[in-house]
């Protein structure tokens, strides 16, 4: 198929932005990331907390969780805190459980023992695909918390399985285009979001058509470009996880 | 395939629960259905409100909105009213948005005017599949409200292009499963949601291996009992409108 | 006297509508009624908890609590969920303290053990009355389910000592009328809503002369009507619970 | 009948604690009084602000409104302030519903034209019965502006059309008490509370049996014994009113 | 310096208004002062609770705290009750950790076992400097309730090792005036409070010059001027002691 | 005075941390600042809207306001997310009205037109002195942002008449030191904020010694170092923002 829209970033349909992964960034947190998709910088940190989830005290397993914000100055016009509501969006709330989601699949919770992982995404700067871009920072801060707590004999055996990593596909005037910007992403008409174990397995796949229905054969043709994707993303994801 | 795993409910493996909708059940909203699978009733209303949604004033465009709840006695233990802890949940939000984004994907918002559709989704017997159910049945109550709306001249054209339907799938123990009950739900690895238009597209598909990765295999049968379930819900979904 | 006022609802000014209670209603909870008072119908639903209030913890006494809701389709215009505003009005704190006091009336609570009774009343169609309404169900949804827990061993004695029942009266155009559905509310000088136990006594009296003071000759009026139409409500809630 | 039971305060049965008005206590609100029942001190203030309430925009009428608040050291031990739940308790809107229902029997809301009076009760000292004193001191504090207004020349004619006392009464050991102190109040089987207007119409019936039913006989009783009070109560106020 | 500026009060520039303690001013506390300055008038009161605050729990350690509201009817216009937004504004958070600062710089809190005292601070009439008033009558009624500990034998030792008192500063047109009531503080550039130990030690300083920048020499002038008006007002805190 | 007190720092009393300020390190506010004081790292940013703050419409003047918050992973412990509770804490609104306050001390703010600045000052490492790093750092993201405006066009003036620069000081055994980092801090037994003009004018002063008082001459010895050293502040600010 000839390519029938340009892309504003002048990439091809199925390139992804650059993306960088800069480990252990902070001073406090037990694991750090700062992830970068393009123009996209999420700020991510872990800390291992010696108590689990309260619906699992007296299980012996564990849990991971996540928060998620978007810093005021992240976009334009600026984004109102959520302290100003008091509460988290629906949105927000969306992003952090599927964050949640996203790296429960890739641990053996039992073996944190009655321990929480707790994970923090703050978007620094957003031009798009900053909910993907979350889930990859996220899971090197994790994997650099729970590879600490190995080192230190907190935990007796690295309980991660399986690497993660997400992307974002979308239809823009019926094309189907990998990781877009914040340009693309405002006039596409479905949405979609793929995480993808390092194995290749299939975590968790989002695609909502609000503004118009897709067809299977969109549907496929984005899964296979995201699968593509994500184990390019693993590949960064294992070596910023060598330097730490 | 053998089948592997029986289901606590002797259900075949792609084979739904008695589907139902009774529309009009209400006296006074504008539109209104109480849809029933197998043991998961939810109560649905529309009301059109003469404005639209804030961001959308001045723009000649309309809105529909969607909210969701679980009455205190619609399961057990009793759900908790959400207003006590004085917010809606997270699981809460994302259905509702669910709802509204399945139903505006079926809707020409323009011909709405400036107007707004509100629905209500209240569970008032959950045994599994209340997100599906209440999409199926939102739809009914909407296009009974728009229908009406026609007839009295509040609108000049039925602004409903599509119909949409849901249905819930899940692996368990590795088998592929249609419209998961409660007590199946409960044990699945997997959990996946698909609305599909009157038309055959797809609307939104949302998929979670949380306990378990998923192969695309899976994930392809899945969508296929999906399809075909919602073909069958749409017959019912017509047939309740010729109804009213 | 003459009949000055013709009622919408063409019934006596002593009349009674139809009152109907459907027992077990619902699947989940312990005990549950639907109750129709005319146009008004009310789901009533009951959970005994193996935890007693807060502040009766140590005390070996138990404990009964309701909780008041209109569903969103049951009024028009449409009546907004509470926990959009973070908190229920001043006006269902009153219900819900109302129908918890006049239930608490009718059981010896010590009997209950450090166990609390949870009662939830959802308005699923509103047309006047629904507090009273309220009231006359949440007590066969209670009865129902402390009659199970007798039956299962859960309580050694049937706790309920006596039943209740409630009924509104007001005066319109300087009339007293006997339960006012909707349209003859709006119209009400003075409301009043009075709680009778099965025994002839009074639970709860409450009547309110915003719009007009009243005489205590009408008071008395309406203490009559209300005394004896309690007393054909008893009659309708024993059969009720006889069939459960 | 006989003395059965000596209340801890020593008076008669029928007889009120030492009722005071202070009126024009306060430099900043158009109206004031600082009420005591006995041990209970209310500090009432009136603001007439020059709008309405918002339901009544743009209909020429005015609304009466009021808030009640326990002080921290008014009680023993300390009252919790609301704010540090965020919200006023059920007890507390209830309170304030009472106290303005009672005003707003008393005065002609359309010659306030579009003003609204905002009543505050603020309970410095707590013993029994802050409603009653509230509704009577409010009662002074709203008058006390009304007038000053149209002194002024802001209303054209004084709008209050006659005045409002309450008084509580009790069952105590099976015996009528009038005006409850905290000692008795908290031992009461049943308590009753009685707005009357100057002309001895009733505004506000509200008798309470939740330890105990109570008979018609008992109630009848309670309310000779109000009218009697709120007699004398009126000729305190107008006392109060005549002096500033 | 000649006066430049004539003070609305015809104070002198250094003149304090009239200072009022009425110590023991309430019933249910374990101490209470209501505090005049002028036509500023708080109401302050000190329980003594047997529970310290959550984070000292096992450190044999005491707390003290403090909150503060104004009163509906202590302003023009009307100050909204902070219950109605639901939180207590910066301002009033502001000023409650300031007075609990304040006093808890004057008490060896571990000689208060894990005890603490909660201080309530309600302005009845406000005329500027409310918040230094507050301090100061804060300090009577929680020493007020602390000698009473020590003589009921609660404490064993009297755990006040210091008195403490604030006082307001100002500059006006360039001139320094101490003790601002309303209309001065409303013209001031610059606005101080100082809080000073009766051993003539600083406790707190804050000066915030919003409207126009402040010199050193203003600023000295100020402090000199404040800690001279606490000396006085440290007699007075004395003499109001030794009544209780 | 021989130094009694080794930092843990190694610094001298009088000695900053090492001060940096990149300007223009965000993509889409109007200005934006990364200050560092050593290990002490706030994100600043700043945008000009078209309105004013609400109680300035009609004025024809601006208004500069200004939120603060500490990222989950800037301290250890993590920071738990205000927007968890719902609210802002006492700490931070302090800290956000002090940011303010200061800035507007700069400013003409009839200069402005009816525009409001709204700054943003996020912590993502800290290391004490977040709030006088949070002055610093936001004076030159709203400088940057006012330039712009003026090169622009927007503004017609540029409506800064004064830097302002912060720092802190504090009494460690008795020593006075500039510049406390974490350690030092939590040791301090006074702890001073001073907020210069670039003038060398005070704009607020805020010392309290809630761990022990403080003498005159302690406290002069504070604002001496502060001066001299917001001075240097000064000169690195203004190179800062000749470079933008």
């Amino acid at each position: 198929m000839l390519p029938l829209f340009l892309r504003p970033s002048r990439r091809a349909h199925h390139e992804m932005r650059s993306v960088e992964f800069a480990p252990a960034y902070l001073t406090h947190p037990d694991g750090s990331c700062l992830v970068k998709f393009g123009g996209t910088h999420v700020l991510c940190s872990a800390f291992l907390e010696e108590r689990t989830a309260p619906f699992l005290r007296g299980s012996g397993s564990g849990w991971i969780t996540a928060e998620y914000a978007l810093m005021p100055g992240s976009t334009r016009p600026r984004a109102d805190r959520e302290v100003t509501r008091g509460r988290p969006s629906g949105r927000t709330q969306e992003i952090q459980r599927l964050i949640g989601r996203a790296l429960r699949a890739s641990v053996r919770l039992p073996d944190l023992g009655e321990r929480q992982v707790k994970i923090d995404c703050d978007v620094i700067e957003a031009d798009g695909g900053t909910r993907v871009a979350s889930i990859c920072g996220a899971y090197v801060a994790m994997a650099h918390c729970l590879k600490k707590a190995v080192v230190k004999g907190t935990l007796k055996t690295y309980p991660v399985h399986d690497s993660v990593a997400a992307i974002s596909c979308g239809l823009v005037q019926g094309q189907v285009l990998l990781d877009l910007d914040y340009a693309e992403d405002s006039s596409a008409e479905t949405d979609a979001n793929f995480v993808f174990a390092g194995s290749g397995a299939l975590v968790e796949v989002h695609a909502m058509g609000e503004k118009a229905t897709f067809s299977k054969e969109n549907f496929t043709e984005m899964m296979i470009l995201a699968e593509s994707a994500t184990q390019a993303i693993k590949k960064l994801q294992d070596k910023a996880l060598e330097e730490t």
